[in-house]
C-alpha cells in the first residue's frame, strides 16, 4: 500500500505500510491459494482483520525532504583520460589492463559480474572470481514469517537484476560502463546495458616514509581500479564490486543498501520492545535478520597445484634460555589436508593464505601466495535441522575449501528455489577429498546480523563488508615501489589557507568555506592550468 | 648502516644494512655503558663480530626505481570551494563546522590531533576522542630484543612527531591545514606547522534504491570530511583520522607504514624459516609484532549520563508454539555495571553500544545510543608477568569501560617510558567503580599481529584499521535522507565509451585508454563547464 494521502505519488515508499495479509499463490498456475494473516502482535497469535489505522508516510524521494544545501560539488577530474584499456577478446567478454593487472570480466544471469583469469604482471593469480551465493534468513519464527530466506542469485539472479548505472551518478571520474546480454525465460535476449561501471578512484595514502635524519618525505597514493555492479532484488539493494590497487592487493566489497523487508505491527506495539524486529515507524517492524555472502575464489598462485593452509601466532612457553623474559611468539603453519569447512579464530590470529608449495620466493625460498583477509561474521542462527540452515549450505562457516570438481559453482546448490539441502559447497566439502597437490576452490563466507536501527528507515546506509587478497612473499619487494610519489605538480590540489600557500602556518583568519579560489592559478603548475579556474 | 656503494645519497634505506650491535647509552650521562653483540642465527646464541659480508642495497627512493608511467593524474576538484567552515574558538583551538557536525580540534604533544565537544545538529555526541596509547611488542624473545615495546605515545609523542604535511601529497581536493605550538625539553615554544590536513573526500555510494514498480533510482553518494596527521616514530608511519560522514558516523581510521625495524641475520640462513621473522632482505629479518591502538571515547550522547551495554544475537530454542521451525532468534542486552575489561565474540555478534537511558528516541522509545564496530584484535601474546603485558595496560582486552576520574586520559599511564605497569587502564577498570547513572568513558583496543611479507620491504603498503561509532536509535530516520541525490549535472563525470554519451550500450570498439576527451564538453552542463577541457 502507498500512502492513501498522495495518491498520485508511485514512488510513495509503501514498506512503511506493510499490510497484515500474505496471498498465497500457485507459481504455475498464478492461481490464488489462500490468503494467510500476518501475526501484529508479539507472540504467534493472529487477530481478526480490522480496518486500516491511519499513519503518516515514509518517503525516501528527494522531492518529500528539504534537502540540504550546503555539500558543495567535489568532480572528479582524470585530464589525461583514464589509466586502464579494455579491448574485446570474445563476443561478449572484455579484457581489462591496468597497472600491471590484466583480467577478463563476463556478466551471466545469475552471479552477474565474474573475472577470470587475473594476472599482475604476467604472473597468474586467479582463475575464476565470483559471487557464488546469497542468504538472507530473518529471525522471526511465526508463521508465515519463518520462510523468509532469499537467496538473492539461485532465486533471483545477480545479473539478471542488475541497475543500469547511470553516469555520474554510481561512481565519479571517468568511467567505461559494460552491458551484457541476457535471455529471458523463453530464451530470447535481453539487452542489459550498463551492467558494470569500470573507473579509478583515489584511496588515500598507499605508503609514505620520513627519513628524520634528512627530513625528506615520500609519499605515495593508492590508486584503484573499481568496477561495480548493482541489483536491486525488491526491496534491497547491493553494491558490488571488485577493487584493484596498485599493491598487487584484491578486495571483494559488499555494499548492503535499499530498503528494510517491513512488516505490520498493532500500532500501540511501536513504543513496545518486540522478540524479533526494531519498529521503525509507527505500525512498522524492521525484522532482525542475517546477509550471508559466498564469494567464489579458484586460484591460480603461479599456477593451478595450489594448497590452502592457515598461519597461527603462538605464544612460547617461559623457558630460562630462549625465553626468559615471557614475550616470545612464533608462527605456526597448518597445512589443510581435506577439504572441509573452517573458521577464523582472532585469538590465535588465524589467516588462511593460498599457497603454491613448489614456487619460492627468490628472497626468502618461502612459497609464493596469497591470504584472505575476511571480516568476522556470526554463523547462521537457525538450528541445523531447520531448512533454513539445510538450504544455506555455505552459511555456517566462513572458509569451505573443495577440491575442483566441474559445475561446482554456487554454494547453495544449482536449485535453490527448490532446494531442501544436500546440494552444496557443505556436502561438496563432505566428500574430505584429498587436497595435496590438488586444485583447491576456496569459498570465503561473509555478512552482517541485521539487527535494524531506526536510522535504516525508510532507506538504508550501506553496511559495507570488504574481503581482501593480499599477495604473501609473492613478490620480491614492495609491487607498488614504482608507483610515482605524491605530488602537487600532478595533483592540483588547492590550499584553503589565507592566501592558499598552504604552506605557512594556519592564518586563524576566521571562516575559510566558501572562499573564492580564483586567486590561485598563479600558484599552479602547467598540469594543474588546463581546470586553474576550479 | 648506509649502502657503502653510494655513499653520497643520505636517503638511502640503513634498515636494508642492519649491524649486529646495540649500543647501551646511559640517557642522563649519555655515556657508553657496553656494545651487546646481537644474536643474528635461529637461536639466542651471540657468534664473535665478524667482517660485513656485502650485500645489494633495497632503496624507497623514486630515483632509484624504474617509475612506472602509466598512472595519470587524478584530480579532485571542488569549483565552489569545501563545504566546511573553520573558526578560532581560542588561541590554539578551531571550530569545525560540516554537515551539521560541529566539533573542536585541539593539538598536543602527546597525543596529537585530539576531537572535542563533537556535536550533530546541535545534539551532543562525544566530549573527547582521542588516540590515547599504543604499544608495538616485539616476538623475539632473545636478549637484548626482548625489550622492543615501543609506546609511540607515551614515549615519543604524537604530537611532537606529527609530519608537517605537504599539499597535494598527503590528501587531494580543497585542503585547510590547521598547525599547532608544542614546547621542545626546556619549556620553549616549537611551531609545528601543518599537523593536521582537512579536507573532503567521495567514498562511493552511501544509499540507494531503485523502485522496480516505476523503475526509478535515487543514489546518495556518501560525502565524508577527514582530519589526518600523520606521525613518524623512526622507522614506522602511522596514518591517523577521524572521519565524519553524512549519516551520522565517526570513523576512527589508523593506516600503519614506513619502514619495518629490521635485525641482522646470518646472511646463509636467508633462505631458512626463521622463528621469530620474515627474511626481507639478504641477511635482513623483519621480526614479528604486534600494533595496538587504544582509542579513548569520552562519550556524551544526548548527555553525559551515559551507560555502556552490549548486544547479542541468541538462538531460540525449538518450541511447537512459538518456534515449530527453529529459525527463530532474539537480541539480548547486557548492560555493564562496573568498570572492567571486556572482550568482542563473534559467535554471539556481540556488539558495544553507548546509550542515554533516559532519552528515548520518539519513533519506538528505545534509548538513544550509538554502537561501536570493532575490528577483532589477537591481544597481546607476552605473557601475564611479562613486562611487555605489563606495561602495555590495555593490550589485552578490545574494550575497557572506566568511570571517568580526571586526569585517566593515557590507557599505558603517564610514563610509560618508566612504567612496570599498574598505572593505566587495566589499575582503574579493576576498581570495579560502579557504572550505572555515572560518566563512563570507554577504551576501544584495536590493532594488528604484523607478520612481515616480503612486500612490506623496503617501504610497507598500508595496514588499515577502522573502529567506527555509528547511531542506533539516534536519529528519527536516516539522517542522510535529506543528502541531494547523486546527479551527473553536479558530478560532471565523463563516459569513456563510444561517442561519450555513456548511456547507450558499450561500444566494444577496442581500446579506450587514452581516448581524448576533449570532444566532452558538448554534454556538459553548465556547472561543468568550467572544467569542460578535462
Amino acid at each position: 500500500m502507498r500512502d492513501p494521502q498522495n495518491p498520485s505519488e508511485a514512488d510513495s515508499c509503501h514498506y512503511a505500510f506493510p499490510l497484515p495479509i500474505s496471498p498465497v499463490v500457485d507459481p504455475n498456475t498464478l492461481e490464488l491459494i489462500r490468503i494467510d494473516i500476518l501475526p501484529t502482535g508479539l507472540d504467534e497469535k493472529v487477530k481478526p482483520l480490522a480496518p486500516w489505522q491511519a499513519v503518516g508516510p515514509n518517503e525516501y524521494i528527494p522531492e518529500a525532504q528539504v534537502l540540504r544545501t550546503d555539500l558543495k560539488p567535489l568532480h572528479v577530474v582524470q585530464p589525461q583520460g583514464a589509466s586502464f584499456t579494455v579491448e574485446n577478446f570474445s563476443e561478449l567478454g572484455r579484457l581489462i589492463r591496468w597497472q600491471k593487472w590484466d583480467f577478463k570480466v563476463g556478466f551471466n544471469q545469475r552471479e552477474g559480474m565474474v573475472l577470470y583469469d587475473v594476472h599482475y604482471d604476467n604472473q597468474p593469480l586467479f582463475y575464476r572470481l565470483s559471487l557464488s551465493d546469497m542468504s538472507i534468513p530473518y529471525a522471526d519464527p511465526r508463521h508465515p514469517f519463518h520462510r523468509k530466506a532469499a537467496f538473492d542469485l539461485g532465486d533471483a539472479g545477480a545479473g539478471i537484476m542488475a541497475n543500469n548505472l547511470q553516469l555520474g551518478c554510481d561512481c565519479l571520474g571517468s568511467i567505461y560502463y559494460i552491458s551484457g546480454v541476457l535471455s529471458d525465460s523463453n530464451g530470447n535476449p535481453v539487452s542489459m546495458p550498463n551492467v558494470i561501471c569500470v573507473h579509478e578512484q583515489d584511496a588515500g595514502i598507499l605508503w609514505k616514509h620520513t627519513n628524520y635524519r634528512t627530513n625528506r618525505a615520500v609519499v605515495v597514493r593508492n590508486r584503484e581500479l573499481v568496477l561495480q555492479t548493482i541489483l536491486t532484488v525488491s526491496n534491497y539493494e547491493y553494491v558490488l564490486s571488485f577493487i584493484f590497487n596498485t599493491a598487487g592487493d584484491v578486495v571483494y566489497e559488499a555494499r548492503a543498501t535499499g530498503i528494510l523487508s517491513t512488516q505490520p505491527l498493532d500500532l500501540e506495539l511501536t513504543h513496545t520492545p518486540h522478540p524479533f524486529g526494531t519498529v521503525v515507524h509507527p505500525g512498522v517492524l524492521g525484522g532482525f535478520h542475517q546477509h550471508f555472502f559466498s564469494l567464489r575464489i579458484d586460484p591460480m598462485i603461479a599456477g593451478h597445484s595450489n594448497t590452502v593452509l592457515y598461519d597461527e601466532a603462538i605464544p612460547l612457553p617461559r623457558d630460562p634460555v630462549l625465553n626468559p623474559h615471557g614475550v616470545g611468539y612464533t608462527i605456526r603453519h597448518t597445512p589443510l589436508t581435506h577439504s572441509g569447512g573452517y573458521d577464523l579464530n582472532p585469538a590465535t590470529n588465524r589467516t588462511f593464505k593460498i599457497i603454491n608449495p613448489s614456487v619460492h620466493n627468490p628472497v626468502n625460498s618461502s612459497p609464493v601466495g596469497y591470504k584472505l583477509l575476511i571480516p568476522p561474521m556470526q554463523g547462521i542462527l537457525a538450528d541445523k535441522e531447520s531448512f533454513h540452515n539445510r538450504r544455506a549450505e555455505f552459511a555456517d562457516r566462513s572458509i569451505y575449501v573443495t577440491r575442483y570438481v566441474d559445475g561446482e559453482l554456487y554454494a547453495g546448490g544449482v536449485y535453490t528455489n527448490q532446494s531442501r539441502g544436500g546440494q552444496g559447497v557443505r556436502g561438496w566439502a563432505e566428500r574430505r577429498d584429498i587436497l595435496a597437490g590438488g586444485d583447491p576452490v576456496v569459498w570465503v563466507q561473509f555478512g552482517i546480523n541485521h539487527v535494524p536501527r531506526v536510522e535504516d528507515f525508510p532507506v538504508m546506509p550501506a553496511e559495507t563488508l570488504r574481503v581482501m587478497m593480499r599477495p604473501v612473499n609473492f613478490f620480491e619487494r614492495n609491487p607498488a615501489i614504482d608507483v610515482p610519489p605524491s605530488r602537487q605538480e600532478v595533483n592540483c590540489s588547492v590550499g584553503l589557507n589565507g592566501k592558499g600557500n598552504g604552506k605557512g602556518e594556519d592564518d586563524m583568519a576566521g571562516r575559510v568555506g566558501g572562499l573564492v579560489l580564483g586567486g590561485e592559478e598563479g600558484r599552479l603548475s602547467a598540469a594543474c592550468a588546463s581546470h586553474g579556474g576550479a
